[in-house]
């Protein structure tokens, strides 16, 4: 095993050489779906995601046996602030709830057969307060980045990804103002005073004295966020097509996109968020949504709900007779 | 067993006298998805279709575990204007293509352990041609609608509807000018000028002459439309809760709706299809679709993808904790 990542300079250094599609995977995929028994196109979006599956999976047909829903929980030192309307202790106790498997996102694994890890990080110590200092050390957010990039075992065919984390949609929304601009209320939208506030200083504070945005990930994200952050490009590496959850684990994502535009065309994002600054974030990362059922819990539950479609869109392209073998006439 | 239906005016008479929702069960859900643990609302429609589910099954806790999919096959005499790409021995063919397991419903139905029966109505022979004549006569229409009721068997939890056949939509965008009104184009949206022209000349010449919505469904519907909206209203006796697929199926289950705004509240539109005039239908009837992936295949491709999201707001509403079970703090 090769030695553990520490520094960000490491992780920086694996985003310039990210993997792109297999073409011949997607050229296969695309030449099938035209011969299936149904008109061109009618199924939609379930043909793109076969043929993305197939291109980020580098092979055809795809397939979507082990599909595993991750879960990273952080506590977050602005939850001090009263950004939420839940105390920091519903963390901890939240990921209590997914090891008894109470919580949504256990039911959604049960239904569409996911694998469900959880990660919890270093609850007892929040991050800083990123009103007034960073969230987290070089080393730090390495690790943690680190940490989300070994939670990508080998043997997975898709994974899902959502956090844990009160406080984190306000690091998220500062992370999105660090990282693209924009007043606070633009990524918070209507929100406690407490909330819009944080985030307007901590984005003040340190967006002009960020190097790059992994060092915006390292002030104003997280534990949880940059462990995401981490699983997501390690899920390249790995030839691992990646389904994003809301409006926390996009931001941790757009951290990648920040960096290089390229680096998130193996992820879609399942679903829009009820969260506001959502709908920026995805116009801003270029992603339309697979659903949007107004649904804001996190703990990857709109992601691990995608697990449907994909299995669906896989089943159609592998299933499905063509037109030869069933004798159907095509059109004309 | 009782005299099976044999005329409109029986199928009138039952319209009159629909079930409405089960208060006590609504009552319940609602009671019990304010005590799970998760921000109230956080779980958007699948809190709504948790409490939907359990108002028009009429118990609490509501249950999915006996889905079904139901497609009516059937074939239209105005297919030989050339309204569709395919021609008409394409309904046959799929037919065949359902029975042998290779069509995208069959799939699909597999991924979500859905029942799949599939009707074939009559196709040898077609329906008269709306450009020139009604349909179906009145005892035609009547049982096809009564085979279609008859279709909704004991033990069902939900039911996913959809259809097969060449020119549909052309019968469909024609029944939808003749019970709303409208230009032609306004149904169809782009199509061939065989389609809009037949649309145009069918609800010109039977929209005067239909005495209700019934009789526009003889006159430009067709035999598996009929079975769907005889389908949705055996449905509503039996408390079995429907997901509508696209335009055709929507279609069908509008005839309804112009007879009584209240007759389609235990349906749920499953996706927003691709066909244009589905948009507009959803508009007429007040239906707010679950999903757009652009999916414009029929066959219940759509409604069977929706029991997924079905599937997962039974899972979360009978599977997750409350905040006492869990141990975890409620808001404040």
């Amino acid at each position: 095993m090769a030695e553990p990542i520490a520094n960000l300079d490491e992780i920086r250094g694996l985003l310039a050489h990210l993997p792109g599609p297999d073409i011949e995977a997607g050229t296969a995929a695309a030449a099938r779906q035209a011969q299936l028994t149904k008109p061109a196109g009618s199924l939609g979006r379930l043909e793109e995601l076969a043929i993305w599956l197939a291109k980020w999976q580098a092979r055809h047909p795809p397939r979507l046996d082990h599909p595993r829903t991750l879960v990273f929980a952080g506590n977050h030192g602005v939850a001090a602030r009263g950004v939420s309307a839940y105390p920091p202790a519903v963390t901890a106790q939240m990921v209590q709830n997914f090891i008894a498997g109470g919580a949504a996102v256990n039911q959604l694994c049960r239904v569409f057969d996911a694998g469900l890890k959880v990660y919890e990080m270093n609850l007892d110590t929040p991050t800083g307060d990123i009103v007034v200092e960073p969230a987290m050390s070089e080393e730090e957010c390495a690790k943690a980045i680190a940490y989300g990039m070994m939670a990508v075992e080998p043997g997975i065919d898709a994974l899902a990804l959502g956090e844990m984390g009160i406080g984190n949609t306000t690091a998220a929304a500062a992370l999105c103002a660090g990282l693209f601009g924009g007043a606070a209320e633009q990524w918070t939208g209507p929100a406690l005073e407490a909330k819009r506030a944080a985030v307007s200083e901590a984005a003040a504070r340190h967006r002009p004295a960020a190097c790059d945005p992994f060092d915006m990930l390292r002030r104003l994200g997280g534990l949880e966020l940059a462990a995401i952050t981490g699983a997501v490009m390690a899920a390249r590496l790995a030839r691992v097509p990646v389904l994003l959850d809301g409006f926390a684990s996009t931001a941790a994502a757009a951290v990648l996109f920040a960096g290089d535009p390229r680096a998130l065309d193996h992820c879609v994002v399942a679903h829009l968020s009820a969260e506001p600054g959502h709908r920026r974030l995805l116009e801003q990362i270029g992603q339309r949504p697979l659903f949007d059922l107004g649904m804001r819990l996190g703990e990857a539950s709109g992601a691990t709900l995608a697990f449907g479609v994909l299995k669906a869109a896989v089943a159609c392209h592998t299933g499905m007779a063509t037109f030869t073998e069933a004798g159907v006439s095509g059109p004309g």
